[in-house]
Order: structure tokens, then C-alpha cells, then sequence
């Protein structure tokens, strides 16, 4: 296919190389900031433009890539060229853009992209939505190209998803950031955990996390926990979410 | 050496191995229940034992690996064969061993086992402390025919290091239910978010997780925070958790 994309973040930046691999052709890339728009039109040797009255309607789709909150102004503008539209955003429902075109559907890809890391693309989880069964059909399709994980997943299906992946990802990393801090007050090394935290995750790839659960709160041992808010006595915010964490966890353990 | 295991669980077993492996005698296994005893005792070549009476005292190393509430008590038992006593506990002190004998080390690793998953131990952080000096270089080079991360961590740090690891990994999996449960109460398959899950535990193992941390906290995003907390109407409990986690993340910016 012929592929313009608006916007260069991480996701644009990750999925066009996909795309380009796979043998479609990326025809521009826009952005309001023209080093930003350059940098990955140059990898996927496509035009760089950072003014939409640049962009032409030669593309076969166009996929929006930008802040959720800036998507329905761009859709209202590429509306006009009548083809193909799609966003990659989790929280963002597929009606944003088909109150402007009935062209149009989603292509969100579940996975935290860093520009500096690079990530296999064929195991990213690709969650399509059409707003027609033929344009689902042609996403589905598209996104087998670059991916062997390919879901159908509704507009309410994909907000409860990105509510999940908040639990699951973001508010991981921050349990590890207060690790982290916790180590470092005490001249620990960071690495000490890091194996554990590797550990962790790949348990639950092939168990429930119910059934891996570890820790004093799931076996209820009160004395180790009251040890534990003792040292964070400096710390009433970490205390308190110590606490709150604890009371979910000795819930699971009896459902 | 010649070491003998007080205690079968899930930290004995995988210790035990690691050790007969590196060309370590295991003379004994005691458990209370004769079926554990036997289960790991028979893996390493040793005598299972279920009756204290009947450990001898040939062994130079008496690993103990039991309840923290049962290490007193069994150290006590221990304490007239006049050999190295050591502790695998994260949140004991040393001390609990050495108000019985100064021949006492504490011999800790901080990874999580399951009984059904093979752990390669030499990428396992074993943290040591010794009752002497002289303990101490002889459980580090003991620590180091099992693992290539040995660590000399103070009993005030190492109960930090089980507090933390409280937070990096008992916390992230209770959080990986969370998520479990929201897809699946919407049929939605948790292998959608495994990726996303390895991904994230991945990052930090190069990168600071406050230099990669995502999501609508972060950014301040309140629409995407607001359009989270109202999904969650029906689980206050989980709202009170997010919003508290979101607080953190939001904190975490300004510092």
C-alpha cells in the first residue's frame, strides 16, 4: 500500500519501519516540527513535510499518529481526500473519525516503544477496528504484513485494553522507580533487582498471576508487613500505598 | 563442602541443585513433612530426614531455609553441633542466628522460584553477610560456585532489599491480575498484553524507570485519567488504587 503518515513519535517511528520492511511504500511524513518529520521520512525514504497544506491525496491510507487530543482536527482536514483513514491511539474511539468519514478505522498497536530501543514488530499485539467489515478486512490484512498478532478489537473492547495496559505497564514501571529509590537512599545497587523483575514478568507468560503470586501480604504475614511500614515510616504516601496494594492482594487470595 | 538443608520449599530446592551441581555434598534434607524431604533429598543425593533428632552433625554448613517465624527455633536445635549456621531470609537478621552462635552467616537470594520453573542460578544475586570476616569470605566464595552476582549486603540493607523487591515484584503481579481480570470480565485474552508486560520489565533493565516511564499520569493527560476513573464506576477499591498510582507518577515529574 501507499502510506502517508501525520505525525513522527514513537509509534509513527516504529510502525513505518515495519511498514517499509514489509515492501509498502511511505509516501509522506508529517510533522509540525520539520527535524522531526525529516528523521523518519529520511529512514523510510519519504517525503518530509511540516505544513498539512503539503500533503497530497495520493496515499492509499493515511494513519494519524499524534496526541488524542489533536486527532479529530487533523481527520477534519485529511477528510477531503476521500480515502482511507486510520488512528493508532488506545483511548481514543473509532466514532472521533467517523463522524468526518465513514473511511476510516484504527490500527492500535499494544506495545511501549523508546526511539532508542528497538523492538521486533511480529510480536507487537496490532488491535484493528473498521468502520465497515471490508475496511476491517483490509486492515486485517495490512497488519498481518507486520505483525503475527493481529486482534479485532471494538472501541469499548480497546478502552478497557488501555485501561489494562496502564495497570499492567505504566503502573509497573512506577513500583520500580520507587525500588529503585528506595535502593539508591540506601546505597543498594539498582541491578540487585533487576533479575527479579525479569523473573516476574516472564513468570505470568505462561501462568495467571493469581496462581504466581508471592510476597508476605499473600500469606498473610502481618508481622513482616507491619516491618515493612515501620521503614517506610518517613514516607507516609509510599506507606499508604503499601497498605492499599496489601489489602487487594489479601483479597485475591480469597476469591 | 558438605552441607545439609533445613527445609524443602520452593528457595531449598532450587539452592540445593545449584549447589550439588557446583560439586557440593547435600548429606541431609530435613522436613517436618517426610514426602518434601525425601522429594528434594532424593534430587541431590542426600538423606531425607522429618525428625530434628536424626540430623547429625557432619555437615560443615547447615543451610536453613524455612518460615522466618521457624528460624529461631530450629537455630536453637542447631547451635550444639558447632558449625556454620546460615539463614536464606530476606527480612531476618543476622542477629536472630548470632544471639545463639557467632558461627552464623546469612546466605540470601533475591529471586522469586516456583518449584515447576527451572531458574538458572548463576544470574540469581546471592546477598551474603557473615557473623566475622572470616564467615563472610567463606560464604563469598561459597556464594560464588553458584552464582556470578554476589553481593555483601548488611542486615539494615538487606531489609530494605526485601521491602523493595516487595515493591518490584509482589506489587507488579498483583497489578498483572488487575489487568487479567479487567480483559478477561471483557473478553479480552491476557495475551494481548504479555508483550507489553515483558517490554516494560525489559526497559529498565538499561534504562532508569523514571526516564521511561508512560502512560496518562505522566503526561498530565486528565481526560484520559478521568475517562480511566469512570470505567472503574463499579470497583471503587481499583479507583482509589488508580488515582493514588497516578499521584506517584505525577510527583515523579516534578523531582
Amino acid at each position: 500500500m501507499r502510506i502517508t503518515f501525520i505525525g513522527s513519535g514513537n509509534v509513527a517511528t516504529h510502525m513505518a519501519a515495519a511498514l517499509k520492511n514489509a515492501g509498502h511504500s511511505i509516501l509522506q511524513v508529517y510533522s509540525p516540527n520539520m527535524h522531526n518529520a525529516a528523521m523518519l521520512a529520511y529512514h523510510v525514504g519519504a517525503e518530509a513535510i511540516s505544513d498539512m497544506k503539503d500533503m497530497n491525496a495520493e496515499a492509499d491510507l493515511y494513519i494519524v499518529s499524534v496526541k488524542d487530543d489533536a486527532i479529530e482536527t487533523v481527520v477534519q482536514h485529511l477528510s477531503a481526500f476521500n480515502k482511507l483513514i486510520v488512528h493508532t491511539s488506545g483511548a481514543t474511539s473509532l466514532n472521533t473519525l467517523s463522524v468526518h468519514t465513514q473511511n476510516a478505522g484504527v490500527f492500535y498497536p499494544l506495545q511501549t516503544f523508546s526511539k532508542q530501543k528497538k523492538v521486533s514488530f511480529w510480536s507487537v499485539p496490532l488491535c484493528i477496528e473498521g468502520a465497515s467489515e471490508e475496511i476491517t478486512q483490509q486492515l486485517f490484512e495490512l497488519a498481518h504484513t507486520i505483525s503475527n498478532n493481529v486482534y479485532r478489537v471494538s472501541s469499548d473492547q480497546r478502552k478497557i485494553l488501555h485501561l489494562a495496559a496502564v495497570f499492567a505497564c505504566n503502573f509497573p514501571n512506577y513500583l520500580y522507580h520507587v525500588s529503585q529509590q528506595l535502593l539508591a537512599q540506601h546505597q543498594l545497587d539498582f541491578d540487585l533487582l533487576k533479575p527479579l523483575i525479569n523473573e516476574t514478568a516472564d513468570k505470568i507468560q505462561s501462568a495467571l498471576p493469581v496462581d504466581v503470586q508471592t510476597g508476605p501480604a499473600i500469606r498473610n504475614d502481618e508481622q513482616t508487613m507491619q516491618a515493612h511500614i515501620n521503614l517506610l515510616d518517613n514516607n507516609p504516601f509510599l506507606q499508604n500505598l503499601y497498605l492499599l496494594m496489601s489489602e487487594g492482594i489479601m483479597k485475591m487470595e480469597k476469591n
